[in-house]
């Protein structure tokens, strides 16, 4: 039976149709929301591209600041874009509370997170199937970007399922998190202490190990990022080129990590994209 | 002496640079943002487009969700987007509260509204002067453009500035408040019930009696937009015509009142504003 999508949002941008929908996730048992933009005259099966936004973002921060639907419709890709983590409350211990509104995007193992945190099945199984269910998308063609912890998401998505996705895109990925203190800490509470857990759901320790099809990787990280030192580039730079796994990096002079940053450099992801999503 | 401009924000964006400035407003007794969008490599003063927002915005809204950046910087052009009224804090009557938050860019009468609720003045002549101080523009090259409550902004600010500004553009303007109960209430609150005063800050009733060189004014309404019916254009579209006021009007299918209607349509405006200000 088809899971129930409630409309929260249908709404005419560009060429095409944004909208957002709400539904239960099972895999989360929780109530989630997703963005899907459709640009209009899709001649069959459409191509389709998920992002995964960063910490303290929603369904809504890509959809309203980064002018993506422009490069959707001109490509004829559909775009999903969830909600970053599910809205739970529950009691937890007041160090714990940094982990929350967090996911990176990882199935938790340790109790309470490990009931709601389940956003890599969810990312990776539960929202294809529905939109599969839904939309007219070719599932042959599936790619996935990201932004900060969403560019950790989207690339732990593509190191774990070799050939699911057709090409990767990331503004300013987190890309080590079992070397990054801060995040690591976070690590710890889905995953307790173990390091060989943990280095499971670390990018940059995932690259040493792929084997697989081309992944297909553009990066863009300004020189004025104000998080540089936690995205751990150079170490993600480093496991691909031992690994020969093949990626191009841009490091643009004086952006930021912010939406503006991204709304700057959106039309070259999507072009990348559409080079392998799209018949030429 | 140069008024002190305190910076908020200074940010890579597209091929240039997205600022927001606090300052003292003498006109409004009040402490202001405005956004100013800076292009590289402008060669000698700049031409220069004001946008007004419309109500619940403040100076975030336009810079964050339209997208302008990229033909700001693509036809060199500066950009000014003032917050939509001084965020002033003062005991009114209960129902007068409706009339706070707004300000139609009118400057009010009527106490408690006259001493800082005086945003005519403000954009079109204490801004202007700061931005004159502060940035290299040609002020003999500037043109306006604004959406809701902020088209009824550049409206009045043109018709009531012969020459002044060298084209208009508006997003689903408020066209005619006198005629339109909601809005006349309000007004009643900054001028009184004297309608001949109003009228003299109805866009509508201003085009009857302009006598000026062409206005250059392109409209963009959606079909679906939800506030059609306050909005009034077929009065402004009306009073053109018997004025002799020649004015573009374009209504896309199925675009709403929102943001999103507003980034669809960005490229047109500035491709309009660029025919009067940019040399070719």
């Amino acid at each position: 039976m088809k899971q129930q999508l409630d409309t929260v949002l249908d709404c005419r941008c560009f060429a095409g149709r944004q909208k957002v929908y709400e539904h239960d996730s099972n895999v989360l048992n929780f109530r989630m929301r997703f963005g899907v933009y459709i640009p209009d005259n899709l001649e069959g099966p459409a191509p389709v591209l998920y992002h995964l936004s960063g910490m303290s973002c929603s369904e809504q921060t890509f959809i309203q600041r980064s002018g993506f639907q422009r490069w959707a419709a001109h490509y004829g890709i559909i775009v999903v874009s969830p909600d970053v983590c599910p809205r739970v409350t529950f009691a937890a211990e007041k160090n714990e509370i940094e982990a929350k509104g967090l996911s990176f995007y990882v199935n938790a193992v340790k109790k309470p997170w490990n009931r709601n945190y389940q956003m890599y099945s969810y990312i990776n199984e539960e929202l294809p199937n529905i939109i599969q269910e839904h939309f007219n998308i070719n599932k042959e063609r599936q790619s996935i970007m990201g932004h900060s912890m969403g560019g950790h998401g989207a690339l732990i998505s593509a190191l774990k399922n070799p050939g699911k996705y057709r090409s990767v895109s990331l503004f300013a990925p987190v890309c080590n998190p079992s070397q990054t203190p801060k995040i690591l800490e976070v690590f710890k509470f889905y995953f307790g202490d173990d390091m060989k857990t943990i280095e499971e759901w670390d990018a940059t320790c995932l690259v040493a190990k792929y084997k697989g099809p081309e992944l297909n990787i553009l990066i863009h990280q300004g020189t004025n990022d104000q998080y540089k030192s936690d995205l751990k580039l150079e170490n993600l730079i480093n496991a691909c080129e031992k690994a020969g796994v093949s990626v191009s990096v841009n490091t643009p002079e004086g952006y930021d990590h912010g939406h503006y940053f991204i709304s700057s450099f959106v039309e070259q992801h999507f072009h990348h994209h559409s080079q392998f999503l799209c018949d030429s």
